[in-house]
């Protein structure tokens, strides 16, 4: 392998930079993020997401995969270091710093590229506020097939840490778009995608709903559900059963559950939109 | 009201031992657990759990609500106080503590207790490894009308904090059972409980299975899925179909799906077994 530059001191400037990158602000002004693991960043590199920098300790340049990471990382025109276990304290996240930390850029797509093909499903959601459940639906929508995940009117950052975790590497595979309510409602319109809200006091109950591709699965937050303004957008309105001794379903479980209420009847979705 | 005993000090006994109960030895040992927050206090007496200690701040015994919580908590046989902020600083998760903490005892159900009646719907776990998940499993649960969650052959602690928290307040709602397989199988099949595994390598899809109450819905762990020896078990293996994208769900998203696909066969489930 190549002899990497070294990176020791945890004052380096790109090691602060990036530590930076856990302050929503710091990620928004400069449009990178960060994740951790070496397994991650293989992941990342097999979905073709080009890195930035790429850090790698000695527990890292020791694996086996190593040599191809590398590789990869400098042919997607990564700057590529080895540094010191400081640094590598510093960055992580976790109890145990992790050998490798990457940054990529982040991949919004505007609510004009976004794609609506005839197999196409995708997420929206109101007022997301937990990063952890944000993290899991971009896992569920990937494993349905879902297009990406549109948020309304702000909302948790996908690019946060934690939520680049829930996704378990599905935060590469889905399509992050942001948008207005107005300009929202204009786009399914004129794509002619159905646009599914899930509702407690839905017409009908949630697998009972004639759906068709494609479609938008439109979730509000936990707390307050979907607004009046949005709710009122809806093509259908679908009730989730459940007994009173339940207040709710924790929102990352009840969108899964209308997504895959959209594929029994009409099979996974096919993401290339 | 009546004037309650105060605690002032963060090194008072009580106060020690219910800090304590942040270690699952240490809950193990007494048998009991913490909740945090006025509203969950409510929500616990409203379900007819008993605490055993109530510690409310200022906060809290000025909210309108604190009075009848304190009538219910005495006459369940808590012992209630007042308490300084110094201590339920020392006492919260939270990042703002939380006005109001209460410890309950454990409720574990033995196996052969748990009542299978003819619409009864449970959901047995190998292996969970995550508390939030677990928590947020138990919520599901409750939403489907399951009787409880039977924690086969260890896994991670239902009343560890985080698992409380995710559970939303169905932890009190929910039967919890520890069994070995062995046992496990006898009590499936002397109650006529139909026994469906999710497996990634299942049968049929998860939606096209003819379900039927009573059932134990039976997950793996989300790194290792379900052993050998439990799937063996089972009466029928449901796959939930996934894109190549994502590698797995996340095992509480799963837990829902696979609830709710009983659900959309049989109807909520009855939780009173």
């Amino acid at each position: 392998m190549q002899r990497l530059p070294e990176i020791t001191s945890p004052t380096n400037p790109l090691v602060k930079e990036i530590h930076a990158l856990r302050l929503r602000k710091r990620r928004e002004e400069t449009g990178l993020f960060a994740i951790e693991g070496l397994r991650n960043l293989e992941d990342a590199l097999a979905r073709r997401a080009a890195p930035v920098s790429v850090l790698l300790g000695d527990a890292a340049l020791e694996a086996p995969a190593c040599k191809a990471v590398v590789r990869r990382a400098v042919s997607a025109g990564a700057d590529v270091y080895r540094v010191s276990q400081r640094v590598l304290e510093k960055l992580s996240h976790q109890a145990n710093a992790q050998p490798a930390i990457a940054t990529f850029r982040q991949h919004w797509c505007a609510l004009q590229d976004a794609p609506v093909a005839p197999r196409s499903l995708w997420v929206a959601l109101e007022g997301a506020r937990d990063p952890g459940n944000l993290g899991t639906i971009l896992r569920t929508a990937t494993a349905a097939g879902a297009c990406g995940l549109i948020q309304l009117d702000g909302g948790c950052d996908p690019f946060s840490p934690e939520a680049v975790r829930a996704s378990m590497g599905t935060i590469f595979a889905q399509r992050l778009v942001r948008a207005g309510l107005r300009d929202f409602a204009d786009w399914c319109r004129g794509r002619g995608a159905v646009l599914v809200a899930a509702n407690p006091r839905g017409d009908r109950d949630f697998m009972a709903l004639e759906y068709r591709l494609p479609a938008v699965v439109l979730m509000g937050s936990e707390g307050e559900g979907l607004s009046e303004a949005a709710l009122a957008l809806a093509d259908m309105r679908a009730a989730i059963p459940m007994r009173p001794e339940a207040e709710s379903l924790n929102v990352a479980v009840s969108t899964a559950l209308m997504l895959y209420a959209v594929v029994a009847r009409c099979g996974l979705a096919d993401p290339s939109g």
